[in-house]
Order: C-alpha cells, then sequence, then structure tokens
C-alpha cells in the first residue's frame, strides 16, 4: 500500500476502505507518512467527501491511536453518561447540566475543552473556581466517577492522540472545515473517553461554528451515525445559538450564572436547554422510560438542591474551594463594570452572538494566542434579549472589563451587535429537534 | 500575508491574485514555506482549478524562482525557436522538425527531457548517439545556437526551480493531474529556456498523457494563452497518439528512423507531422508568409540535404560521432530481432500505443526506476500500422530485445495491443488542427 494512491483514490472519488484509512492515520501517527501527504490527502476529503463507513473508520482509527477508557467496565457502574457541546457563546451548560443528570441518578465522567476561537470552554470556566484541578490521573478520574458521580477534566493526551496531530495540521493548511473530519475528530476523544452513552449539543447560529441549521443537522446527523457505527448510544440535540445562551458571557460570570441556575433562579433559556440536553442522557441511560419523566427527575434534582450539591461535591472533590459555590459574592468582580447604553429604541431584533464572543476575548475572557492568561473576572452581563422592547438609553448589557480602556475599545462591536426594528419580534427557538 | 489563508481562498473557489501566487511560489522556493502548506494547496488547486491569469501568474512565478534566458538578446539573432512535445510513444519528431526548421534558417534552441513513464525522450533517444554530450554550459549553449543554429540539450537545473521542487511534491501527493499545474509546469521552462517563440505539440489519445482531443485541446489551449499573458508567441498543433508515430519505438531504433526521414524517407506520418510542427514555428518567426510557403521550405531543406547536414552539425558540435549520422547502420543492434506474428488476420483497427511503449520499458529502453540505466538498442519496429490488411501469420513488428526471455516476456502484452476487424478501418488523423 502506498500514500500516494490513497490520495488519488480519495482525489478522484473513490470510497476508501478500512484497511486504507487506518494505513494512513497509524502511518501519521508512526511518522512513517509526512505531513505533506497528509495535508494533501485531508484537502481531497474535503473536497470528496466521506461516506458513513469511512467516517467511521476514521473515527476508529483515531481511537486506536492511543488510549482507550470503559468507564463502566473500569468503575463497575452500569452506565457513565458523557456530553459534548460543539461550543457556543455563553455556553455554560455542562455545569447544569452534568450536575442535574448525576443527582438524578447519572453518573457523569467528562473530558472538557478550553475556549477555541470565539466560544469559550468548560475548562476554563471551572478554572475560575480557585483551587479547582482539571488534570487528574486516569485513576483519580475513574475513582471520581465512581465516588462522587461527578467529574469533569481537561482532555488528556493520551486519548486519541491521531486527533490532535491531524487537527494540528489541519488548522495550517486550510482543512478545519469538512463534515466528516469535523465529527470523526469529535467523536473519537467522545469514544476514547469511555463513556457508555454520548448526548451531543450540536449549536447552530451566529453564535456556533455551524453557522445554519442545515449545517448543523449534517454534522450532528454524521456524529449519530458514527455512534451507531462503533456501538456508542448518542443523541445529538440542535440548539440555536444565534444570541449569546443566558445572560452570562465570561468565565467567572458564567459559573456564577450557572449556580443561580441549579439554586433555581438564573435564565429560563439556560435551563430550559439544560434540561432537554440533561433529559436525553437520561432516555438514552435508561433512566427514565420517557421525556416527561426524564424532565421532572431533573427539575426535581434542581428543586431539592441535590444538583447544587452534585456541583458541590464535584468541586470538593477536585480541590476547589467551594465556598464559591456557597457564596457566589465571593468571585472576584472585575474593576470597570459599565453599561452599554441603546443609543436607539426598538424591539431587539438580533444580538449578534459572534460579536459578543469576540469582544469577550479582547476583554481577556479568551485567548488570542495560545497558551495566553485568561481574565476570568470579565465578560458581559445581558440585560435584554431577542424580542424584548427597548428604549433609546436602556442598558443593553453591562461591559465587566479590567480597565475603562478596555471596556471602551468593546463598545463600537457591541453596539453593532444589536439590531432593532418597529415590529415585535419572536425570540428565535431555543433548539430545533433530537437527532438519535 | 499568511499561507493558510491563501490555501482557504483557493479552498474555497476564489481567484488568487498575483501577489498571493508570488507569496506562495517564492515562499516554497525559499523554504519558508513548508511542504505540507504548499500539498493541500495544490490540492485545493486540482480541485477547483485556476483561471487564465492565475494560471499565466504561477507560471511567471516559477520562472522568476531561476534563471531567465533571452537567446534572440544573447544571440543577437532576430528570432530564436523552441518547440516542446507532451510526450508520446515513437514521438522522434525533435529530431526532425529541428534540424528542419533549422536548415530553412529558423535557429533553434531547445531543452528537452527524458523519457516518462511510457512515453519515451528526446535526451535518451539523442544519447543513443556515441559521444553526444546533453549537457553544455550556458555559454556554449547561446554560441550553438548562434554559430550552428541548432542545439538541444537536456533541461538545466537552473530554470524555473520552483517547478523541479512543486512536480517532485506533486509527484508524492497526487496532485500532478491539473491542467493549470501541467501547463505551467511546461510553459515555465520554455518561458525560462528563452526562446522567441515555441511551438507545442500537444499529443492525444492511448499512446499520449492526455487520452482525448478535448483534454488535449484544453491543455493546448491553456498553455497557448500563457504564452499570450506572458508575451511568448506560441502554437500548438494537435496530433494524434492512438498508435506510435513513424514505425520505430526505442531510442537508437528511432534515431535511425529520424535520419531515414531527412534522407528523404521514413515513414509517411512521421513527416507529416514533423512538417506540420515546422510549419507552424516557420509562420511563428516570420519566416514565411503563409503555410503552403512554409512547407515547402521544409520539403526543400529535406530534399536538399540541408536538414540532415544540420542535424550531423548539431551532432558534431554537442562531440557525437557523426559517423552514426553518416552510416546509421553502425548503431548497434539488439541480440535478438524476433517477429510477433498475427495469430489472426483482419484489418487492423488499434495498436495500443500505451501498451508498446510500457513494453519498450520492460525491453530496457525506458526506465522502471529514477535513474535506471538505458539500454539503446532496443525496443520495436512495428510492419503494420491502423487500416493496414494484415493476414495470419504476417510479422506485425520485430522486437528488438537483449535477450530471447525478454523478448518473450513482452509478447503476450504485445498481442493484446493488436486488435482486427472484419471492415476497412480509416487510419486516425495525424492532427486535429493548430491552436494559435
Amino acid at each position: 500500500m502506498r500514500a500516494v494512491e490513497i490520495i488519488l483514490a480519495k482525489r478522484n472519488g473513490r470510497t476508501l476502505d478500512q484497511s486504507e484509512i487506518a494505513f494512513m492515520v497509524q502511518g501519521y501517527t508512526r511518522g512513517e507518512i509526512p505531513d505533506y501527504q497528509i495535508a494533501a490527502w485531508l484537502m481531497a476529503i474535503c473536497w470528496r467527501g466521506m461516506l458513513a463507513e469511512e467516517t467511521a473508520a476514521l473515527t476508529l482509527e483515531m481511537v486506536r491511536s492511543g488510549a482507550h477508557l470503559n468507564l463502566a467496565q473500569a468503575t463497575g457502574l452500569p452506565f457513565v453518561g458523557d456530553k459534548h457541546s460543539t461550543g457556543g457563546v455563553g455556553d455554560k451548560t455542562t455545569l447544569v447540566v452534568a450536575p442535574a443528570v448525576a443527582a438524578a441518578g447519572l453518573p457523569i465522567g467528562k473530558m472538557s475543552g478550553r475556549g477555541l476561537g470565539f466560544s469559550g470552554g468548560t475548562i476554563d470556566k471551572l478554572e475560575a473556581i480557585p483551587g479547582f484541578k482539571v488534570s487528574l490521573s486516569q485513576g483519580e478520574f475513574i475513582r471520581s466517577v465512581r465516588e462522587v458521580g461527578l467529574v469533569v477534566v481537561a482532555q488528556s493526551p493520551d486519548l486519541a492522540p491521531a486527533d490532535g496531530k491531524l487537527y494540528a495540521l489541519r488548522d495550517v493548511t486550510g482543512t478545519v472545515e469538512s463534515l466528516p473530519l469535523i465529527a470523526s475528530s469529535i467523536m473519537s476523544k467522545k469514544i476514547a473517553a469511555g463513556a457508555s452513552g454520548c448526548v451531543l449539543d450540536v449549536k447552530y447560529g451566529r453564535g456556533a461554528f455551524m453557522k445554519d441549521l442545515t449545517a448543523a443537522r449534517a454534522l450532528a446527523t454524521t456524529m449519530v451515525e458514527i455512534g451507531r457505527q462503533v456501538g456508542l448510544p448518542v443523541r445529538a440535540v440542535l440548539s440555536g445559538m444565534e444570541q449569546p445562551l443566558g445572560y452570562a458571557v465570561g468565565n467567572g460570570l458564567e459559573v456564577q450564572e450557572a449556580i443561580a441556575t441549579l439554586r433555581g433562579g438564573g435564565p429560563d433559556d439556560l435551563w430550559q436547554v439544560s434540561r432537554e440536553l440533561g433529559r436525553e442522557l437520561l432516555l438514552l441511560a435508561g433512566l427514565a422510560a420517557e421525556a416527561g419523566a426524564a424532565e421532572a427527575m431533573l427539575d426535581e434534582a434542581r428543586h431539592s438542591g441535590a444538583a447544587l450539591a452534585k456541583l458541590r461535591a464535584m468541586v470538593a472533590n477536585q480541590g476547589g474551594d467551594v465556598g464559591y459555590i456557597d457564596d457566589p459574592s465571593r468571585f472576584p468582580a472585575a474593576p470597570v463594570q459599565q453599561p452599554l447604553i441603546a443609543s436607539m429604541g426598538g424591539y431587539l431584533v438580533a444580538v449578534d452572538a459572534e460579536a459578543l464572543g469576540h469582544a469577550s476575548v479582547s476583554l481577556g475572557a479568551g485567548r488570542l494566542v495560545k497558551g495566553a492568561e485568561i481574565d476570568h473576572r470579565v465578560g458581559f452581563v445581558l440585560h435584554k434579549k431577542v424580542g424584548d422592547w427597548v428604549a433609546a438609553g436602556d442598558p443593553l448589557l453591562t461591559i465587566h472589563a479590567a480597565n475603562e480602556q478596555a471596556a471602551a475599545a468593546v463598545s463600537p462591536a457591541l453596539q453593532a451587535a444589536y439590531q432593532f426594528g418597529p415590529e415585535p419580534v419572536t425570540p428565535p427557538p431555543l433548539s430545533n429537534g433530537v437527532i438519535s
């Protein structure tokens, strides 16, 4: 078998078989096939696409490149759940769903990511809690699933190393955008992390990587199909990300909003989306027979305080200061808190979530260069959402910034992110169905 | 400017401007852009294609990567001609056209290639003449154009080095097949070699790299358009290569056939195609006002012996033993000469030139691995061409081989290359027009 022939086969639109995909992925991971041949192959995949069997084979070969956990086997538990979001602005659902589901009786063992581009990441958010450790040994991870029932750590580099190597190459060769490459990258990490089943939050809209519902549906369908092919039960919720989810954008602000939501308050959209994701996970695990029962379990976990207690237990287990969970006012406030004033009135037609995401990165809530420090205090708290009536002079959001210059610098982009109209507006749907 | 953005632009189907193409080609030549980014970019070009302006810009940037001759200026001659063939089986036209045109008064300074795949190369053929030097210094090359009026040497590595580097990468990344990449590769070398005008022999059919007339016409049109964009007058003849050109296939055998043709004998198809190419070159140079006059000049150069004398002068100038030109029977014969006998009769419908080309490589007339030695004695001499009546038992061709095993090994493939039918067959046209 020769790499150039496999490149040519894909270039010419032929379906690759498992042995050809294994040859490329394992050869690349071992350093036997050079970057330039893989780069040409990846571009040919962007061009020609991959069938479901090819995408599943690519996923499994990336899994085979590294360690492969089996959490149910390792913990002796019947079912360990996982959850993944394709990323969005103000997306703190993991901090709500995972404790609620765990409190409802389904242990969660999850590896999570950091912020990417305009989108935040759960690991960055959790680090807003002083002392919280995002790296655990494999043994600690398994013990935590078994004993605490909830653990969220940073992605281990031992899992699917081929994905890491391929992603780094895709990033510099213009081959990131590709349905089979995106789907297999996500799924290889989920499979390697070893949960029994996984719910995927596939976001669409301006504040998501998939800008429209059609693209998101295709990605969701591809990932669910990979799950089917490799025997991992997966359900995907299509959730809207035109405007930020909830009111808070920024790491510490989002953790506080998640705590408020677990206390029974918080924004309604955040709880609705979290409840939908949690419902699918409980159904997937067989802990509820139908949707209504699953939702009732989650509402009960929230109202009883069990969900918040589960978050607190996770923070305690991972070395975090639970005083911040008990009293969120202890999260340090940004030095500057300044309202963004509506210069005109009308019904709020759109809040460009991507623009807000980029502005939050500018404030220091995300990274412009790899490895940069994050300021966990900064971000925004929205006061108006799509459909609301706004009078000129109303505060649209509050900017939480390290200094006045930073706040001033993002203001024009924030103003431009808001669109008003004279007619009443129906808010966009929070979600658009489940793919399973 | 960043390489990844230029890759993405092409991937997304955007037209690249001159500065972007220059950035990629010069950056790659200087080693500043890595192989993997260029590999992805090349595959994106295969995918999306290039407009005429992009292809011309790519060509010129490859020219700019190295030395750029100007033969008219360097020699003080009004016009120096060049000729290029896209390659075929039994294609010894350079050895006929170039002496005939030079004898008709148009100096020729040509850089040529070696055999590639199933197709022979002029440099390999010329090396069948003992002593013939295919490498001259730039000064010797220019002096030879001026003083002899005919010189054919191997491609200098100083010309269009970016093309050499890009071609090597294309070869291992499945990106050879691409109209703009093929056309710019050929034209960059022609432009850098510095002739005043060039005639292109763009071959189509089984024994050519372009298998059909449509593809050949597209390549010819693209190359002529590059010439127009960069100010190099170019004409392209579309010539048929379903069956081998002439009767001889193999280096020494082809040189002998070319000499016979310049002596006034030889196969008619070889002279017809050579005369057509020569005619276009004389018209391009303005040495003849119309086709009939140009053809008469070439016929006169042949019948007067001036064309043969010009070949002899070139061989003498480049250190070759002119005794072989004067007495071609001195070319060493292959030890085994064995007829291939027709097992059935009928009108000859097809002689698969590619199959004969591959068989000649097996005999040692070409290279299976880079740098391999060539046996200049071996090859075939055809006795029948398409349209001929063949009786069972007639010799179809004579195999010239180093030994009997080699001859026996190629016989089945040769038999399979011949197709017979019951009805009279019209031979395929020798050429299909001129693109200018």
